[in-house]
């Protein structure tokens, strides 16, 4: 039943996009490996916007780090190692930890969530549309109750055009979930 | 039975007060981002002393560090990604990550724990009494054993004028438990 | 059955050496600190590689950072709270967090993982064989499928000479699990 606890080992799947609009003044780049190419020592505060699936509701932000592991110059691109949560208003948050790299999709861990993302297990697809600004997220999650359906809405397939719908982007209330995270 | 593994799915209450007192040289504020004003790229590793929720037991510290991710002028406060450790000298330690806001309780995700705490999922309420000095934290903690009496005494109603018994605050063997973290 | 979700509860052994061979330039020390001695505001990120528990295949990298928390000058070394992940090529990883103290052995929080780990929750041993360049792990994992065989042989018992296999140190096909991070 709606709001009941889920089946055992029952797989939830959520979508969400990561959308740095440039008004955050994120990512904060510290070159602290003080080296001219990109090395380990080098770190990367973020804050980036949330948005549903369907990209019409605001949902929040993500807040974390992702610290510099190598420079890839075969793949022109990095190894970061993230450790992040996703910010979901009212609804609570969610925990992750594991591989980005710029050059290619990856799986991080879900390490744990509260409100409705309390006890949450699992993995996150990541994958980047428009390097670093634009990047879309399957979540597979276990432990947790049914989600509610504003989150659940049919996801616009992922490619580097898409956009929130224009109300999302302003925030404006039935394009927003209840208390968005800002 | 006591020592059992609790039945699944019950959730356990531990509170625990978090105190700067001082002698730590914590927090160690790492303005990064090289702005007047707190900013993304900001950052603040910190350890601080734990008590038993009753205040008649030092249990151990906090370690981790927050990472700043955005001023709030219109709270008077600041938006921090909290990455840190509960540690419980020889019951081992829990592991958490979420929001740390200086203007309102949060609530953060268990993300795992050893000893005792192995396999802890959850979360934890976290309520400030004095910036950034004291602090309170209820945890809702799934999939551990029954936890020890010494840490569940009943505990002191969270205010800003709680302070640990002397003899606690002295580390004294019947007010520590046993190899209490330092 | 192989393959099968692993019955509930069900521990499951998986041992590593991380070994710093110097060719990976880890670990970066940050002395944001500025002070002398090792305090707290210094951040040490790294990467080392990963072999097999037999040390006759490599298998990946770690990837994270540890934060210093306290120097111990009666122990002649850190505490450091530790937040890492281990890289094993397409199996996937596992992200941990906890204690690293440089003078004894600890047991660290599994927060989660992806791949193969998808979901892993539990705790991991570290010994420290050759401070800081060779560590043994001792992963007790639950809430994963029977891992795979080639990640199970028989462990070398960890001492401080011990060494991966010349192949597996040169990453030959027979001597690497399917695509190891590098």
């Amino acid at each position: 039943p709606a709001g009941g606890d889920s089946a055992p080992g029952k797989v939830q799947e959520l979508c969400i996009y990561e959308i740095n609009e440039r008004d955050r003044g994120s990512p904060a780049i510290l070159k602290l490996s003080q080296k001219p190419v990109n090395s380990l020592g080098d770190l990367v505060p973020f804050s980036n916007k949330l948005y549903t699936g369907d990209l019409q509701k605001r949902v929040g932000i993500t807040a974390g780090i992702c610290i510099l592991i190598q420079n890839k110059p075969e793949k022109k691109g990095d190894r970061y190692e993230a450790i992040f949560s996703f910010y979901f208003g009212d609804y609570g948050h969610i925990a992750v930890q594991g591989p980005y790299l710029t050059y290619e999709d990856t799986y991080l861990a879900v390490t744990g969530g509260s409100g409705i993302f309390e006890g949450a297990t699992g993995q996150v697809k990541l994958q980047q549309l428009i390097f670093p600004f634009k990047l879309f997220y399957t979540f597979y999650l276990k432990g947790v109750k049914d989600l509610p359906a504003e989150l659940l809405g049919k996801p616009v397939p992922p490619n580097p055009s898409v956009e929130p719908s224009p109300a999302a982007r302003a925030c404006e209330p039935n394009a927003a979930i209840a208390n968005f995270t800002d």
